[in-house]
């Protein structure tokens, strides 16, 4: 098979991250016999310094050119101290979302048991945890009409949902449930929100479509609680974009691996992978950031986007192997013993392939 | 000195854990020479069962003519699971909210040392943890206009703020943090949501007002990550209605002591005291509920409405010895240990004050 596959590195340690995974990938596409064609393409800060806006119209164009869009990180510290600056990094990646139509965020959380111990939480709470999260990207709060009246005085914030929404939503949730344990969770807040109840009754309604599905419904302050308390006792999860937003974070905490969680962005027109860690500006070209999340987001786009299981077990097993293994970089590496450079764990991926 | 204090003892187990607070209060008062007069009124479920309504006009008369509130739980399994039922348990809390003003929700996250292997998270991670959280309570999407349209296809809720309102929130943040370590954290999502600008460039303007006050502003997703892994480096937080909602029930269960914890929210005409606990159906007349996160309520009320700190200081002491000697029911009893009911603990705190 062949595939085009937008690159779009971005900032930080997102160019030496995404490096490893296309060496990945390529060495994956020869083993099975596929051929790709990756263009790469600006966004973030650094297609604000080099044209001025962070999502240019030429990455929104290769974009919907491509089989899906393998993605690094974005932001960088001379944003961080003004969120209202008229230009950042974050409008970007809000852009994009809208312009290539990316309406679900699917954000696994499972744990790998040599990292186990790396978790705030303690060993027997976290044993097992394997959900999803899948958050709703383009609607509700974050794309609301939003602005000031009374001179400045008074702020708002729209949030809007359509039922056709949260059915598109909700159809991808059960679906992925029926892959799995058969259990999905609806988070809302539906003891205070017309749109929560919204979202409940729309997912009410499509039960009877998913019989062996087990549906439960739950607040978000309740789910904020459980997911501390008792992790492992989830599985597919769907929720509106804000809600989501920070669950996913605070789920992202809790296995202990946090800088290795792949996610996708799902869409009409494309996919996008790409790995839950930021940009990391610290580490900028030190060749020490682990690049393993960005190659599981690459064995997440095989497997999804082309339908290719076979090459993305191939990316975990071998990822699981150089965990094993102790071929990690400086944030796993275990007391006293040696760190790969980010270049090398790339390397001993492929030749390990 | 002398005190009227509204009683609203509420659904489930609120009315057993009320009545614990009320012997120790009475107790305390008795010990330094105050007058306490009670006036028991109704809310939530058993307010709708009698009179229609969660929260009554004649229990608003009784709370606006009190110098406080004590509030137990409220909520009745009858009414879960259908959150769009025409007359609900939470609407009452909400009404009272906002028609006594109680616009800051006080929610202190700290640890007894007793209790700290209860918790989900490693002993490292929590040992010191000492945090308040200031949530808005009488604004933002809770109470901005919802409803429908396009023949109820489209739904929306409105967040809105002004500036008086979340001075009004932070002017109490500011001087919680200057009587403790001078360390306040503004949760917002400035990059996305026109609010949270205006929140933080209120509480930045606010600054030179306090300049011994550090200062630092987080995006309420990254809070939502550092809450589960460092708990013990925040201090007073600041946040908008919903977000408190959240992260306060976060927060709640890092400590391992979720069923001390107390809580106040501070308003324009008297102050409300309850735990943060619900009001645990399954328990109710078993005579088994833990009364202490009530009676630390009581506590933060003589201290905080009443200005006594020896009184409260008292409660305090007596709740630790208790706990030191396992006088505790049966969600905090040791292996093999005794477990105490619900009224013993309040007489073996009343005996040894
Ligand atoms: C950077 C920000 C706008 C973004 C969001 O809130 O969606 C980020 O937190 C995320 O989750 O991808
Ligand atoms: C019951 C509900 C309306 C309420 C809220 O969301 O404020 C509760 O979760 C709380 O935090 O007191």
């Amino acid at each position: 098979m062949k595939f085009k596959i937008a690159l779009l590195a971005g900032d930080g340690i997102g160019p030496e991250v995404i490096n490893e995974a296309v060496k990945v990938s390529d060495a994956i596409a020869k083993k099975f016999n596929h051929e790709i064609i990756w263009t790469p393409a600006l966004t973030g800060a650094c297609a604000i310094d080099a044209v001025g806006v962070p999502y240019p119209d030429e990455t929104h164009e290769i974009c919907m050119a491509s089989d899906a869009v393998l993605f690094g990180a974005i932001g960088h510290p001379k944003y961080d101290n003004d969120p209202t600056a008229k230009v950042r990094p974050e409008q970007g990646l809000l852009l994009m979302r809208k312009k290539l139509g990316l309406f679900a965020n699917v954000r696994p959380t499972f744990t790998f048991p040599s990292l186990i111990d790396n978790s705030p939480l303690k060993r027997e709470r976290i044993e097992g945890t394997d959900l999803v999260f899948l958050r709703e990207l383009t609607g509700g709060i974050y794309f609301g009409e939003k602005g000031r009246r009374d001179g400045g005085e008074t702020a708002y914030d729209n949030c809007v949902y359509t039922r056709a929404e949260v059915q598109r939503l909700a159809k991808k949730g059960f679906e992925l449930a029926m892959t799995r344990s058969k259990k999905l969770c609806c988070v809302d807040k539906a003891n205070v929100l017309e749109t929560s109840r919204l979202w409940r009754e729309t997912v009410q309604a499509m039960e009877k479509d998913y019989p062996e599905v087990t549906v439960s419904y739950e607040f978000v302050d309740a789910v904020a609680m459980r997911l501390v308390q008792w992790p492992n006792t989830y599985d597919v999860l769907i929720t509106e974009n804000l809600f989501g937003d920070i669950l996913t974070d605070e789920a992202s905490v809790i296995s202990g691996s946090m800088g290795l969680m792949p996610s996708a962005s799902v869409g009409e027109h494309t996919s996008l992978y790409e790995p839950i860690h930021g940009s990391y500006p610290q580490a900028t070209g030190l060749n020490i950031a682990n690049p393993l999340a960005t190659i599981l987001s690459a064995a997440m786009m095989f497997e999804d986007a082309f339908g290719l299981k076979e090459e993305a077990e191939a990316i975990r097993n071998v990822v699981n192997k150089s965990l094993e293994q102790g071929i990690v970089t400086e944030d796993l590496v275990a007391k006293g013993a040696k760190a790969y450079k980010t270049s090398e764990v790339g390397d001993w991926l492929v030749a390990n392939l």
